[in-house]
Formats: C-alpha cells, structure tokens, sequence
C-alpha cells in the first residue's frame, strides 16, 4: 500500500518529527582524534515503517533501520545523499517551526565539510560552536 | 511574523507531532463516576509559541497554555471545537501514519459522546476498550 507524499505534507511532519543532528565523536584514527558525522533522521514506531520507505522513497536516499525498543529509523548520513537531496529540498521548502534553525545549522556544518574545514582544529571548533547552540533537550528524538 | 499554514503541512505537523487523546477520569459528582475527556493537542517548546498560535487560527479553535518544562500546548477540549472543527478537517484530510488510527478510534468515542453513550456503564467500557486499544506508550507526547 503506497501513500503519496505531498511535500508540504514532508515540511510539515519534518517539523514536526524529523531530526537535523551533528555527532562529533571522538575518532583516534583520524588526525584531528574527532569525526563530525552529520545526520538526518526520522524515527518512528515500527507501525509506521511502510512511511519510513515512503519518505526513502521521496528523498531518494537514506536507510531504514530498527532503533532501541519497538522504533525503526530513516536515516540520511551519505554527506553526497545530504548535500544532494536533503540540502537543496529543505532550502527550497522552509520549514516553519524553529526546527528551521536546526537546518540552518546544519547545513551550516555541511557546507564547512564540502570545504574540508572540520579537518582543522579553528573549523572543528567553529563547528562544535554551531552544534551546542542554545541546549533543546526535548528536541531530541531518541 | 505571520506564517501561512498549508492544509497539507498541518495534515503532516499533526502526523508527526499532533495528539488524539482519550482520559477517562474519576469524578466522584457524575453519576457514573467517571468522566470521559477527548482532547486534541500539540505541545512544543517555547520558542515555537508563535506556530501554536497559528495553528489555534488555522483550526479556529483550542487553548495554547504552558505545560510541564519549557513546554506549550494547544489544546481543544471543547466537544463543540472538536466536533466542528478538528473532526472534520481530519476526516476530509486523511492522516498518513498509523495516527490516523488514534484519529478513528478518537472519532468513534465523540461519536458515542453525541449519543451520550458515555453515561451508560455497557458504553463506558466500550469506550475504555476503544481507548486502550493496543499500546504505543513511545506515541505520548508528553
């Protein structure tokens, strides 16, 4: 059973559901000891998981995966996939809630890492700048 | 600063983030001693105060007060609003994830509600049953 997706519809349950997150973890193979791993996710009870694939679908990448307890997550970590489908959608189609300024940021981030900037201590720490922002724990979906 | 809500995009704000919700409360004063409470909500931190109120405008109805946290809330507790209002956008405009359960099953108990239903013990517990359907407890938004 397929559903079709509007994009307002997508706008819409991002705001509402969806997750822009930079990781930045500690990594002793790389130079700098710290990996940024930017992401984007939506996670939903396994019910939903016909929606996760819809929204696969839509955005042409991502994958589906099971989280703790009875959740399943879409999730877009290629940075080709984000900087390629997921940027370009959410620019052209603003999200209306401040998860707006989650994109920002994080788009923010992706676009230091096009220009390899997370690979020096100033652009990491720039980057660990823009990730922390003001503290929103009830954002987090998991 | 006004944003313009889509009807999709609020069709797909409530799938991911809206809340169809049925408390059935003791209340030693009713004759049956229970109090059947259907209510609509959308909770959001703070900083989104301003969607809460569009949104209040869009269906022309529901309370924005605070909640626990840094939290609000739109709530439509009237059965008149939620008959009118919230019912019917929702009826016309089909919720895609598995909410649009909770919205059938929330449907069918204003539905008994109008035919006072909910006053008899046989149509309690059948709403009990309705309501407890089987349990998503990761779906509470609060």
């Amino acid at each position: 059973m397929s559903v079709k997706l509007e994009t307002h519809w997508v706008v819409g349950f991002t705001d509402g559901h969806g997750c822009f997150h930079v990781a930045i973890n500690r990594h002793p193979k790389m130079k700098i000891g710290y990996q940024v791993l930017p992401e984007f996710a939506i996670v939903l009870h396994k019910d939903d998981i016909q929606m996760l694939h819809e929204l696969k679908a839509f955005f042409g990448c991502g994958v589906v995966r099971p989280v703790q307890g009875d959740r399943l997550a879409l999730r877009v970590r290629s940075r080709r996939h984000l900087m390629r489908r997921i940027i370009p959608f959410f620019a052209q189609h603003k999200l209306k809630t401040s998860k707006g300024i989650d994109f920002i940021r994080f788009r923010k981030v992706l676009h230091m890492m096009e220009r390899r900037e997370h690979l020096s201590p100033t652009g990491l720490e720039t980057i660990r700048r823009i990730v922390e922002g003001p503290v929103r724990p009830e954002r987090s979906e998991e």
